[in-house]
């Protein structure tokens, strides 16, 4: 196999017959065709409570989060939310109905972010969790949250907290 | 420029350090991390109609089809149904709320459908579009669909359609 090197020889240019610039490899000519990403993830409730955990690794090192994670190939969104959920937290979770849908367009992104149920109250950090905890509505790190769709998810939860079936909300404006 | 070939010498294969195959190019040794893809689109209505294109080209070229296509980088999910609605039909929505959100694992795609007002019944084909038609549900081509997600969002919208505010529609079980 040829090495497996973090720095290829890219360049931007249009391919031939199409009409938005791509990343060409100079080497092979390969066409890099990037897509936005998905980020699926979940508020995790037990009674008044909501699962936050404490990252690991960079971004946001430090910082309180959401379980939440780039949705995998031959995945479906609502398994992808679970699954983040047990990797990051140990959680098992009921998906009750998605929350927010939110473009994050500037870096590419759509994140689906559920409401679910917590199945159980034991939780325990993954590997890219330094700690977590559920939380008391008063008691959320706010200063402290690692990106800002975990507090429009937040917020979007205690919003909707007693409906049983809404519209999802939207991307709030910034 | 080296050559824009088609073909490249990919083999799977684990990278160091990871547990997932990837598509690694042999010649080059670059690691192409797939992602699942989103297709962003609209059912479109005026007064009882339904906005529906002919694919001129494939998969299901010749088959009857929502404006629909893939997300770009650095787009909104909602701006994309737009600008497929655009380039496909030449009409301009006023788009309502999330319709459907469906999961196709098996080809790694996230479908976004919303529920879309038309502001004009002035649609005309874009390029990908052999020719269109405002459909009354009895009329509705449903041997000609192109895909199975079409007739779910078509069954889904009838479904909401008299509700202001609902949960989008899942994945239905096949």
């Amino acid at each position: 196999m040829a090495k497996l090197q973090a720095e290829q020889g890219f360049i931007r240019a249009v391919p031939l017959g199409e009409d938005v610039a791509r990343r060409i490899c100079e080497t092979c000519g390969f066409i890099d065709y990037e897509n936005p990403k998905i980020v699926v993830g979940s508020v995790g409730y037990w009674q008044d409570r909501l699962l936050l955990c404490r990252r690991a690794i960079n971004p946001s090192k430090g910082k309180w989060t959401l379980p939440a994670g780039y949705l995998e190939l031959n995945e479906a969104a609502e398994t992808g939310a679970r699954r983040e959920a047990w990797e990051e937290a140990r959680a098992s979770l009921e998906i009750e109905q998605l929350l927010g849908i939110y473009s994050i367009a500037e870096i590419s992104q759509i994140q689906l972010i559920y409401r679910a149920r917590l199945l159980s109250a034991d939780v325990s950090p993954g590997p890219g969790t330094l700690e977590l905890a559920l939380f008391d509505w008063n008691d959320i790190p706010w200063d402290q949250l690692a990106f800002p769709s975990v507090g429009w998810a937040l917020n979007h939860y205690r919003e909707s907290r007693d409906l049983s079936a809404f519209a999802p909300f939207d991307t709030p404006d910034r």
